[in-house]
């Protein structure tokens, strides 16, 4: 998966991942209102507009990006109907040949990780039959458990050659609180960062290993030094956009074959027709203003790129 | 909810918590072919198979232990199906007025986390109406993004009265991995309990606060440094029984009152039925056996707080 997804940013230009982050306050007025006349103002009607929203927003941008993310904690929060939602955004983005990036955080131990590996990227066994739950390409992971938590996830992605993005150095202001800790002179992501690499030597695709990292784009001095300690580590960047980090900010996470990183947008994409920017698209047209934001997105990281 | 908690542990004597963890392996033939009879070798059997075991151990259980603790991954791997089983386990062991305790181990940062934090703890808003997707009492939360993963938790606690256990120390061989490193002469996990006892002073129940930690019954001479590092804090202590914890490691955990901290068993309590001890009771009576572990369970714990 991890060679597909080298594959579509090379044909899309864009290492550009949509971050699919459904804030009901992010969903225009009269698609709110359309689920809700059909399912009232429930949590499945909630989850039917996240749902619509999503496909609005992925049937505007599918051919312009390699990948999504879903953030599964915005569908979470709606329950148990929330989570089909997720689940039916999953399939919807995988029919439209879009990698998807689970945003799921997940970390545990033995069985336990193993669960949550098999719920999201792997197949579960239900007497003679198996089921593939949630089936996302790629997941994100906590590292904090150690191997135990990250290995059993390394063990689907080799059955099913999926990948895992490793949480290194998150981009939100008290990362630091833990993960910029001085041990042996060197800070905890950076320890964090060679057990990445050290994971993704057991499963390495064409030119990159399926395990990857998180390194925010609000850190870009530290994504140089990351780039190094995982040469061979895709490394996924949130924080582009609304939380601050910007174009000339991240070339520092890309290798001279200018891959090695793929840039996250949520708010700033999905959310695009409540931006000045984009104001003249309105709410009517909400999928064509995220188009246009992943345009701008796609042409500021193509303008850092040349400029490195 | 911690007054709630420490009441009930008083009255029951029974400082436990008992995993409702449920692989498909754990559930007696008899009870696998019921449900697949009625929903197919489908997600919904698996998940009507999970939930009718639950029920069964809820039953023999629930007047001598104060709390259960579901492991929401051992239902997610159904997909939606094993959440909704999730959900209906919940509600039926409030149902019973056990306090419940979601190990969900989330984190994740800003609206993110406060999306966790509503789904699992709080109410969420839906045009004119608010719901409570799964409602825990408890949730355990995973501390490696800092402040800005916790403080939203924080703030649903406080409106509602609920709690969090944050990991500090995890039961597993390799926590060691990050948590041990030594920062400034402490290993990271201690940094991480001092940071529990701040975030903790934010919302004091009676004798204990909202904000409790997780410490592995695997590491007793750890358990000993952070009960004093965090005396407010509930240490919840998973690692007995199966994975290697004994009554005799436990006191360490405690206060002086004999509270401040709850044991989870999981497998050793809901599996019971197949191991040696308890074979006697036979799969179709797994529910008796489960209750003859508890006890068994009780008597171990409280022998050691004696002798403490």
């Amino acid at each position: 998966m991890i060679n597909k997804l080298v594959e579509k940013i090379k044909k899309t230009e864009a290492p550009i991942v949509v971050g699919l982050d459904p804030m009901l306050a992010y969903v225009p007025e009269h698609v709110q209102q359309k689920a809700f006349a059909q399912y009232g103002e429930t949590l499945e009607g909630a989850a039917e507009a996240i749902w619509q929203f999503n496909k609005e927003i992925v049937d505007h941008v599918c051919d312009l990006v390699p990948a999504v993310k879903p953030q599964i904690a915005m569908y979470e929060q709606f329950g148990v109907p929330g989570l089909a939602a997720f689940q039916k955004t999953v399939e919807y983005c995988k029919s439209k040949d879009l990698v998807v990036i689970g945003d799921i955080k997940r970390g545990d131990i033995g069985s336990t990780s193993a669960a949550y590996a098999i719920g999201h990227l792997g197949k579960v066994r239900v007497g003679s039959r198996e089921y593939a739950p949630f089936d996302e390409d790629f997941a994100t992971v906590n590292p904090y458990l150690g191997s135990d938590g990250v290995n059993p996830f390394i063990k689907v992605c080799q059955e099913e050659k999926k990948g895992i993005f490793v949480l290194v150095k998150t981009s939100n202001p008290s990362s630091g609180e833990f993960q910029d800790r001085r041990i042996e002179n060197r800070p905890l992501y950076e320890h964090v960062g060679e057990m990445v690499a050290e994971w993704g030597e057991q499963c390495m695709g064409d030119s990159y290993s399926y395990v990857g990292a998180v390194v925010g784009a609000t850190y870009p001095e530290i994504g140089k030094v990351m780039r190094k300690v995982m040469p061979k580590a895709y490394i996924l960047v949130p924080g582009y956009g609304a939380q601050g980090g910007q174009g000339k900010d991240l070339a520092h996470f890309f290798n001279e074959d200018g891959l090695g990183a793929i840039v996250n947008s949520s708010r700033g994409i999905i959310a695009a027709y409540k931006q000045d920017a984009y104001a003249q698209f309105g709410p009517e047209h909400f999928g064509e203003a995220s188009r246009a934001a992943v345009e701008a997105m796609k042409a500021d990281i193509q303008s850092a790129l040349n400029q490195k």
